[in-house]
């Protein structure tokens, strides 16, 4: 049996996506405990239809507080004590639950998740870790956005939990590394790329190739991409925007003229159906690494589906020990 | 008259486009005079068929060596005095041309324009600025890739530069400037992007009108986009990548089956007329900023239309005194 807690309050649709995620999850997965933490009167109440089966494998943990996205993220997870959040990461940080799930808002789920999971011995930054769709499939890119002003260790260590969230949970034995730079030659770089450089050439037990200029991101070269979070932020936004934008044009044209009508209703289908092969919504979703136990962060308008895919992939997250490997990784790290 | 430099050995198609390019600039542009920079029999040989009245407004500036892509960019500007880019900077640093024009390696043409032509006094760091296709038309970003580690004094300078650039030649009164960040809210950023905005907003002459995430910079949601080189290349690069990305998609699904076979035969002559807006091809190259001249950087694929197009902008730039208004500008800004 996986414990799982989800922050029931979280999330632009709460509670009702997320109960709704819930009851998915442990439908599909037998083995999967959850924690539901929020109101307990709230939660019995809309659980209490559920079949008696489901409802001996969801623990409710009460927390009468919800961190909202106007405040402070580090000032409300020091003061709100009894919010979702902290109650669910404090679950996680006391070995109750393996991994904290929450829609929540990003700056209080990176707060709760530093602040109250706490980090793994040996661990200088939790990176925020995402699998994004490219051309060659998904492949793990981080950090999105956790931590600015980055020193070269902390990218050599973004890349050791790349490459272990990647062995443990994607199996393949050796993923290909690469850093983001503004070129791939040597000569190129900032201060921190030209540190981060030498460090990971330096590396053991990390199969690293080198630079990747942020257009082939996308083309998917390489099974882990590390970058810091301002850069890894500025390439996720961006790569959302234009293919925004890009999309949005296409789809002018198709409404512009009586023929392009009838081409759009020709195309229509296979379109949807090839964007549907690089939808994100099948891998659940960011993932804060690093940490005592696994936080992972899901889109502030998470559907229900979206809920339950988080679950699953938390669990398997933990089946396959990933903050176990990790642990042990950091620890003789530190030793060394 | 205007004169403007051509270096005519850069790129992938010299001598050839580049002579192209010249000479319809010439037939277009009844002002404008070029010096064209490179081997002086070859030139002569290549323009001996052209129209007299046009040749009277060639003048050509003998220089006998190249600085390929392969070479150190820093040391090969220094090593190779009788160089294209040399000469043809030396041009404008001495005022005998008010720009030049290369389709030459990016590292040797930044490191010519800084090293040869020089900063205008008061300018910290020349930037690289582009005109990129927005949702609301062509909009001024930059740094693009010139200089890496940037500190906030620098940020603030390419704002100033940004903005009398869209002022001269845009003709824009106002220009919004916004500066590149992780997040629109105050307390979001890195060290860079909180200490150059404090200076933007205490900034007299620019329109600062705060942060704008990477997503709405294709969404041309300011006139003036000021990223630091980093960023900047990250973000464009990213651009580039994705949209091929996803017309590759488009692509795909239109070759997919008999249906959108058809489909594409209705679809494809609107839709490459959209994409055609959004084409960079009518603005000429990226600009080098801040110095005493511009140095326009054509892409290394530069065709002859490219090449007019880029000695046309050059010109507009000079007639409009870009460089005269940027000197007192920042003659200012250093007295103050």
């Amino acid at each position: 049996m996986i414990t799982i807690a989800l922050d029931v309050m979280g999330g632009d649709y709460c509670p009702d996506s997320n109960i709704e995620g819930a009851l998915d999850a442990l439908k599909e997965d037998k083995e999967l405990k959850l924690l539901l933490v929020g109101p307990s009167d709230l939660i019995s109440e809309k659980i209490s239809d559920w079949d008696p089966e489901l409802k001996e494998r969801a623990e409710i943990l009460n927390a009468t507080e919800v961190i909202s996205p106007e405040e402070s993220p580090v000032f409300a997870v020091r003061k709100k004590k009894d919010s979702t959040l902290v109650v669910g990461s404090r679950a996680v940080k006391e070995g109750r639950a393996e991994a904290l799930v929450s829609a929540g808002s990003t700056g209080a789920v990176l707060g709760s998740g530093q602040l109250v999971v706490g980090r793994l011995p040996g661990v200088l930054r939790p990176p925020l870790a995402s699998l994004i769709p490219t051309k060659k499939g998904f492949k793990l890119f981080l950090d999105m956005g956790a931590n600015v002003d980055a020193k070269p260790e902390w990218l050599l260590q973004f890349a050791m939990m790349g490459t272990i969230y990647m062995q443990q949970v994607c199996h393949l034995e050796a993923p290909q590394v690469k850093l983001v730079n503004l070129g791939t030659e040597e000569e190129k770089g900032n201060a921190l790329t030209k540190g981060a450089n030498e460090l990971l050439k330096a590396a053991e037990g990390i199969n690293y190739q080198g630079y990747i200029e942020s257009r082939d991101v996308i083309m998917g070269e390489a099974d882990v991409i590390v970058a810091d979070a301002f850069t890894g932020n500025a390439i996720l936004k961006t790569m959302e925007g234009t293919v925004d934008f890009v999309m949005g044009s296409v789809k002018e044209v198709l409404k512009s003229s009586l023929k392009t009508k009838l081409a759009a209703m020709l195309i229509m289908k296979p379109l949807k159906a090839k964007l549907k092969e690089y939808s994100a919504s099948e891998q659940g979703g960011a993932m804060l690494l690093g940490l005592n136990g696994l936080v992972m962060k899901c889109h502030g308008n998470a559907s229900g589906k979206d809920i339950r895919v988080a679950l699953i992939k938390s669990a398997q997250f933990a089946r396959e020990n990933v903050c176990g490997v990790m642990r042990e990784a950091f620890k003789e790290d530190k030793e060394q």
